[in-house]
């Protein structure tokens, strides 16, 4: 297995007073075709404030940074600190023009690299019985 | 903005028989503290076999391979084809056993590098009024 491969921003997240919005770069705006049938996508980006060697170590947080919390291990939790520095959320779509996604809100900074988008399709057969922590 | 950030594998898929389970390697263990709180985990990996300069440049498919379904953006889909090839399965846990998570079922190979988890935690606020295209 290689020891790494490599992640390319496709687009950037731009938020302006009350807007939000992704901007998918040029040479991907192709990947956007029949994206308009869709309300809602699932938004990859790179939590790029964090990128260094040292702060890829953490393993564990405290979930929402809250002492109360009990210690959790990063894959138990969506901390902006983990090894590989992968931010996922769920964003309902207000309008799609040009390579300009308007959403309605983001879980991420102005400035924050985009590196996939997924169509969102609910009701995955794996989704039953979920149970959670305490904490949650 | 960087052109590129660095991914690497935290674990690798294993599908033997009936059994299918993620092992996490040894200096990721840690972050797998709290984990059997939760009865659904995201598994993010990489398609590996993909990763060639020309197959990331594919940006529109026909879903699901099947030709009657229009061509697609790839960000429209779940395409193992994408200019960043992270797939995204939601799986429900069996058991975890040190670094050895058991789960119900993957939509990945055998061998498929596993590049994140995190938890599964339903009900995002952006979840109402979904809206799908005809071929889903």
């Amino acid at each position: 297995m290689p020891e790494t491969y490599q992640i390319f921003p496709v687009g950037v997240v731009h938020k302006i007073e009350e807007a939000t919005w992704i901007e998918i770069f040029e040479p991907y705006a192709d990947a956007l075709l029949g994206l308009k049938g869709f309300s809602h996508i699932l938004v990859f980006f790179w939590f790029h404030e964090n990128d260094t060697a040292d702060r890829r170590k953490t393993l564990r947080v405290h979930p929402r940074k809250d002492q109360k919390n009990p210690l959790t291990g990063v894959f138990g939790t969506h901390s902006p600190l983990r090894p590989n520095l992968i931010g996922l959320t769920l964003c309902k779509i207000k309008s799609i023009r040009g390579r300009r996604i308007q959403i309605e809100d983001i879980d991420a900074f102005d400035g924050t690299p985009v590196i996939d988008i997924k169509c969102y399709i609910p009701g995955s057969p794996a989704e039953s019985d979920i149970r959670l922590p305490d904490w949650v």
